[in-house]
C-alpha cells in the first residue's frame, strides 16, 4: 500500500479546506473511506477521514447497515493462509520478528479500524452504538459474530476497569445526566422528576454510577440503594412518596433496590459486580452504623417458571407463594445446574446468599406478573462473599439463610423442579 | 482449568482478612501469582491478587526481573500448534465459534494478563513503567520483543488519541504536576521553580500537555510556546530572565521552542504530532494576531555528522555555519533516505517545513557541541501540511524555503552528504 | 458591659456540651439570646448563640414576630442622647478619638446584631429570609423602616455587586439550582422540566443568573435570552415547542424576554440592570454575529391604566392596540413624571430605548388581562446607554424609535394621558 | 446633586468609547473623580470611574497619597451640624423616616465612596492594600484615624466570617497561590520550593488558609501543622530535612507551629481564633487518634523584657532559662495587665494555657536573640476552651499547667515582674 493513493490526497485536501462540512456530503463508499483511513500513514487526514465515517454510519439505512458488517466481516477478515504460513515460520524459530509478523497477521484489520476510529474525540460513545446495532443483526446473521467478537475485545480493553469511576448521583448532579438515569431505569420505573427527586435527596437514599473518561455525560452503570432500619419486604413501601425519611446515621442496612445497565452496545462486558463492591466499601467508611448489604429483587423467573409446571395457578396460592418461591430460587435449574433465574445467577455468582422472600412485596402490574408479587433479599457478606463465589463457581451450590432453606422444604415436594 | 484450585482459594481467604498486608510478605513466586491471576474466574480475588503482583515487581531485584520478563515471554506466549490446528478449521468453515477460537488462541496469555493488572486502580502507571524497565532488557535480549510488541500493543490501545486530555500548564497547576515539568524537561534543561515561573507566567509564553485519565497527575507529553514578533533566532534570548514581556494580543508568531517526552515506558508510541496539530489550532482560535507558527529547534545530528567528514572543525566555521546546516538538513540522509537528523525527521514528518537557519542561537555548552550554535526554525502552515507529510512520506521530499535552499545549495559543492 | 454575665457563662458551658442539641429547646427569650450575643466578647459562644438565635427565630408565631421586630427596633436604636452630646464634642474638636465615639453612637445596636448572626455558615440566607418577614409588618407597622433601612444597609453592603458572580445555567447546572429555577420564574411560568429543557438546552437558548458566595446554591437574579433572526414579536412564538432551533451562530438577535428576582428579602437591592449590561458585554464576546439586543417585554400598566379611562373598552380596539400601546409608553405618567409603566422605568431607566411595539403577542390569559396581548421590544444599544440614562434621568425623556414615535402620535389626540 | 454635571456626562461618554484606555490617561484629579463617582446615579458610567480611581491611586506619590487621604478624611467626612439639628428632630419623634436622615447624616461620605469603588472586578484587594498604606501614615497623622475608622469598618463587614472559606494547602495547590504562602510565612521562613514541599507533602504535614471570594488567589491567614508523637520541643526537629515522616494515623498531637497574618491591610480584623478553631474542629474528625493540640511558639518579648531588667545577661543562664521563661509568661504584665508577650496574649485570649516550656528550642540567630532558644507549647483543649477565655478575659488569668507553674515557682522570687 501507499499513501499516494489519490483517493488520500483528494480527502486531505477536501478535509482540510472544508472543516465545518456538512455529514454525508463526502464522495465515496463508506467501505472506501475505510479502506483509505486504513491506508492512511500520516495521521494527519486520518482524523478526518475517521470523522467522516462516523458521519456516514450514522445516515447507513437497515439494508445498507448489513451491508458495511458484511464489509467489516469479510473484507477486513484475517488471511488465514498467512497465518498458516507464519504459524509455521514461527514453530520453526519463536523470534521476535517472527512472532511480530505472526502476531500481526492474526489480527483482523476491522480491529485497527476500529482503533483508529476511536481516536476521533467522542468516537467511543458512537462505537459503542455500532455494537448495539451490531447485536440487533447479530441474531439472524451469526457469522457477523466474528466482528462481534472483535468490536467486545477491543471495548473490554477500553472499558477497563481500572480505567471507570465511581460518581454519585445526587440532587445536585447536572440534570442532562439525571434526565439518562430517568431513562435508562429498567428495574422499577421513574415516573418524573418528582419521582426522581426522591430516590436521590432524601438523606437516606443513595444512587452510584460507574462513568468512563471518554463519555463522561453517559453513565455506564447505576445502583439506586435505600437506607433502611431493617431488611425491607416491599418495594412499594421504599417508593412511596409517603413515607418518612429517615437519618442515615440511624440506618442498619444498605438496600440495593435497583441496578440498571445504560449501554446497549456494552452488553456482555459485566461491570455490575464490580460496582456492587464498591459501593459496599465506599458505605461501610462513610455510614459506621450500616451493618448489612441486602438486595430488594424482582425474581423475573418465577412466573416463566410456573408457567412450565402442570399447576399453572401457583402463583395464586398468596399462602405458599414464599414457599414456591424459595423452593423455585434454591432448586430450579437450567441445563447447566445453573439457576434458572437470571437475576438469581448476577447475585450469587457474584457471591450474595439467599437471604429473605417476601409475598405481597412488588404489588405492581409487573411484578405481580412475573412473581406473583413475590421478592427476595440477596445479602452480601464481604467476609464470605469469597466462600460463596467458590462455592457456586464450582459445584453450582446456592447458598441460603436457614430460614429461606426451611422455607423451601416446606415446599419442596409437591413440586417437579426441572421445567424442562 | 478450575477455580477450585487451592492456590487460589488460600489467596482470596488470604486476601480478604489482610487488607492491609504488607507488600512482600505474600508467599510464592511472582510467576504463581499471574498463572493464579490468569485462572482466577471470579473477579472477587482477582484485584488483589494483580495488586499484588504490581507490589512483588516492585521488590524484584535486576536478576529476578530478566527472570520476570523471560516467564512472560515463554511460558505466557501463543501455543503455535493450537494456531495451527485452529487455523486448518478456520479455512475449512469460517464460522464465528471457529473465528473464536483462533483469535483467543492467537493472543499470548501475557496480554490477558496484562489486562487484568491493569484493571487495578492506578496499575496504568505501572504497566508503563515495567515497559520502560522492558526496554532496558530488550537490547541485550532481543527475543523479548514479544513480549514487548504485546505491551505496546496494549498501551496503544490504552493511550488512544480519543482518550487524551489537553491541558494547559500554568503558574496555576498543581505544584505537584510543575515539578514533573521540570523535572521531564529534556531540550533545555529548567534550573529551578524561578526559571519555570518565567517560562509559564508571563503573558508571551504558553506550555500544553496530554494527559491520560488513569494518570492524571503525570503528563505524557508537553510543549513549551513562546509568543513572540518575528521569528526568533536565539534560545538565550527566548528563556533570558532580563527580556521584556510582550502582550500576547501583540504577538504575530507562535514558537514551540521545547517538546518533552516524560514516559520512556510509552517510546515508540507518538504523541508529539498530534499535540502541536491541536496547540496549533487552539492558539489559532484563541490569538487572532499570530500569523505564523513555527519551532526553534536544535540540530542535534550536526555534530555527530560533522565528525564523520574529513573536515571536523567545519563547525568552527562561524561565517559558513548557516550554509553548513541548512546542507546537512536538506541533503544529509540516513541509509533508508530519511533525513539524519532525527528532530528534522520529526517536524517534516509532521508536515513542517526548513523555514531559517540561525547561528549563535545555542551558546550553551550544550548547543556548541552538538552543532556549533546553530538552530533551525521549522514552519507548521495548517494549510501546507498534508501536502508536505505526502511529499516527505512518498518521496522523502525536504521542503524547505528559498532562503534555506539557497544557503544549502552555497554550501553543497564542498561537503559530502553521505556520511557512510 | 461584662463577660462575666452569669447567662453568658452559662450559654457557652451549655452549648459547648451540647453541640447537636434540637432547635428551640435552649431556655430564654430569643431577646435574652440577642442582649447576650451583643455583650459577648470573646467570639467562643458567638457563634453557637447566633445559631441559637437564628434557630429560634425559625419557630417564632407571627405574634412573636412582630414583638421580635420591636424589640429590635427600640431596645436596639440609636441612643439620641448620646449621638446629641457626643456630635458637639466632635464640632469642637473632630479628632479621630472624638470621631469614632460619635460614629459608634451613631450605629444602632441592631447592625452589630446582625452583623454577628451573619457570622454563622448559612446565615446571609436566612438574614434575606428575616428581611422578607419584616417587609411583611413594615406595611402596618412603618415604624420598623428603622429597623428595615439597617438591615437593607447591610445587605446592600454584602451584596455589592464586586461579590456577585454570573453563572450560566444551563442543562448541566445541578437539578438542585434548577428547580430553583422554576419557582422563581415570574414572568413566563416554567410548566415543568420538559418547558425548562426548551428554555436552556437548545443552541439558541441561554440564562444567567447572579449568586452570590454565601449563598451559592440559590440565584439572586436571572435573565432568559432567546437567540434569534429578527426582532420576534410573539411571547408565544418564542417558547413555542414547536418551534426550529436555530444555529446560534447564525442568530443576529438577542433577546430578554424574561427576567425574574429570585430573593424578595432583597427588595430595592436592585441587580437587574448590572445583569443585563453583564450578559450584554458577555454574548457579544461570545457571539459575533448578534447585532442587536433587545427585550419582549410585558406592559403590564396598560390594562390598568386604561382602566382608569372612561372609555374601559379601550383594548378591544385590536385595530388600534399598537398605537394606544405606544402613546401609553410615551406618555402615561405618574405623578413624579416618570413612566406610569413598571417595566418601562426599569428598562428605560437602564439606558434602553422603546424599540417595537407589538399586538397579539403575548395571547395568554394573563397577557390579554394586562395589555391586550400588546408586547413591546426595548432595546440596549451599548453606545447610546449613557446617554439615554442621562436623559431619562434628568429629564424623564422617553426614548423611542420613530416607528413607535410615530404610532404614538396616531393615538395621541384621542386620549387623555394623566391617569389621575 | 444633579447627574447633569458635565464633568459626569463627559466620563461617561470617553469611558464607554475607550473601553481599552491606558491607565493614568484621564483628565482630572483623582479627587474630581471621586466627587463624580458620588455623584453619579445612574450606575452607567460608575464602574468605569471606580476602576479609574483605582488605577489612578495605584500612581499616585507619597506627597500625592497624603493629599488624596487627607481630602477623604476632611471633604468626605460627615457634617456634624446636620446631624446635630437631625437628632434633635429624631428626639422629638423618631419615625422611620427621622431615622433614616439622620442616619445618612451619620455616615461619612468617604463609606459610600469606599462601597463604590468595592463594586469593581477586583476592587476587594486594592482597597485592603488602600489601608496598608494608610496605615503608612496614620502614625504621624493621626487624626486620618477618622478615614481608617471608617474603612476597617467596611473591611470588617465585606470580610465577615461567615464568609471566609477554608481550604487545605498542599503540594497539589496551583503554585501561583504556594508562592505567596512562601512570601508571607512570617514566623520560621520558607527557605525556597523544597523546604515549601517539606512542609506540605509528607503525611505528617498540613497547612490551612482563609480565602475570601473575593480575593480567591490571596490567602488572608495560614497556620502550619506538624503532626507528631507527643509534644515537640524544637522547632529545628520539626523542620528538619532529616527527620522521619510519621503516619499520619499514628499520630496522637497536632502541633500548630506557625501561623501568618498575610494582608498587612486587615491588620485589627482577627483571623487566627477562628483559624485555629476550625482547624482543630476538621482534624479532629479527620484523625481520630489526634488527642493534644498545642502549639510550638516563639516567646518573642522575653529578650525585651530581660532588656529591661538588671540581670541582662539573664538569658544566657542555660540551666534556669525555663524558670525564667515560665516566670515571665505568668508574671510578666503590661501596664493594663495583659501578659508583656504578644504571641501569649493571642493564645491565651482564644482559650488556650500555657502547657510546657522547653529550652534550646529554637536555636536559630532569631530564636537565640528574642528568647534564649526558649520555645513554649499553648494546649487548646477544646473543653477548656470557653472557661479559660472567661477566665483571661475578666480576670486577666494566666492558665497554666502544674508543671510550668512550678517551673514559675522556682523562678520568681529573684526577678521583678513589672519592667516599668
Amino acid at each position: 500500500m501507499s499513501t499516494s493513493s489519490p483517493l488520500n490526497e483528494l480527502l486531505a485536501t477536501l478535509l482540510e479546506r472544508r472543516p465545518f462540512q456538512k455529514r454525508g456530503e463526502r464522495e465515496g463508499a463508506i467501505s472506501d473511506l475505510c479502506l483509505a483511513l486504513l491506508e492512511d500513514k500520516t495521521e494527519v487526514s486520518g482524523l478526518q477521514t475517521a470523522r467522516a465515517i462516523l458521519d456516514r454510519y450514522q445516515d447507513l439505512e437497515p439494508g445498507q447497515l448489513i451491508d458495511f458488517f458484511t464489509f467489516l466481516n469479510d473484507d477486513l477478515d484475517v488471511d488465514a493462509d498467512a497465518i498458516s504460513k507464519l504459524v509455521e515460520l514461527y514453530m520453526i524459530e519463536n523470534s521476535a520478528s517472527n512472532f511480530k509478523q505472526l502476531a500481526r497477521a492474526s489480527e483482523p484489520h476491522r480491529q485497527e479500524l476500529f482503533r483508529r476510529l476511536n481516536e476521533v474525540s467522542g468516537a467511543t460513545a458512537e462505537l459503542v452504538n455500532m455494537r448495539a446495532d451490531l447485536l440487533e443483526f447479530l441474531k439472524e446473521n451469526p457469522v457477523l459474530g466474528r466482528t462481534d467478537f472483535d468490536l467486545v475485545h477491543l471495548l473490554r480493553s477500553w472499558f477497563n476497569r481500572g480505567f471507570l469511576v465511581l460518581r454519585q448521583i445526587t440532587w445536585d448532579t447536572p440534570a442532562s445526566i439525571l434526565e439518562k438515569i430517568i431513562a435508562y431505569e429498567a428495574v422499577h420505573e421513574i415516573q418524573n422528576w418528582d419521582d426522581l427527586r426522591r430516590r436521590l435527596h432524601p438523606s437516606d437514599r443513595r444512587c452510584f454510577a460507574f462513568f468512563h473518561p471518554a463519555m463522561p455525560d453517559d453513565p455506564l452503570i447505576f445502583v439506586e440503594v435505600a437506607l433502611t432500619k431493617g431488611v425491607p419486604g416491599s418495594i412499594q413501601k421504599v417508593l412511596s412518596d409517603q413515607r418518612e425519611t429517615l437519618d442515615a446515621s440511624e440506618a442498619d442496612t444498605a438496600v440495593f433496590y435497583s441496578i440498571s445497565n445504560c449501554q446497549a452496545g456494552l452488553a456482555g462486558i459485566s461491570f455490575g459486580s464490580s460496582l456492587i463492591k464498591q459501593v459496599v466499601r465506599d458505605l461501610s467508611h462513610e455510614l459506621l452504623g450500616i451493618k448489612r448489604f441486602v438486595t430488594l429483587s424482582p425474581i423475573p423467573g418465577l412466573g416463566r417458571w410456573v408457567e412450565k409446571q402442570d399447576d399453572k395457578n401457583m402463583l395464586e396460592d398468596k399462602a405458599n407463594l414464599k414457599k414456591i418461591a424459595a423452593h423455585f430460587l434454591l432448586e430450579a435449574k437450567k441445563p447447566d445446574g445453573k439457576p434458572y433465574d437470571p437475576v438469581a445467577r448476577f447475585h450469587l455468582g457474584n457471591g450474595a446468599i439467599v437471604h429473605m422472600i417476601h409475598s405481597e412485596a412488588d404489588t405492581s402490574g409487573k411484578g405481580m406478573a412475573q412473581s406473583g408479587g413475590a421478592m427476595v433479599n440477596y445479602l452480601y457478606d464481604l467476609k464470605k462473599i469469597s466462600q460463596n463465589v467458590e462455592l457456586f463457581g464450582n459445584n453450582d451450590t446456592v447458598v441460603a439463610s436457614s430460614a429461606v432453606r426451611s422455607l423451601a422444604k416446606q415446599a419442596a415436594r409437591k413440586i417437579p423442579t426441572d421445567p424442562t
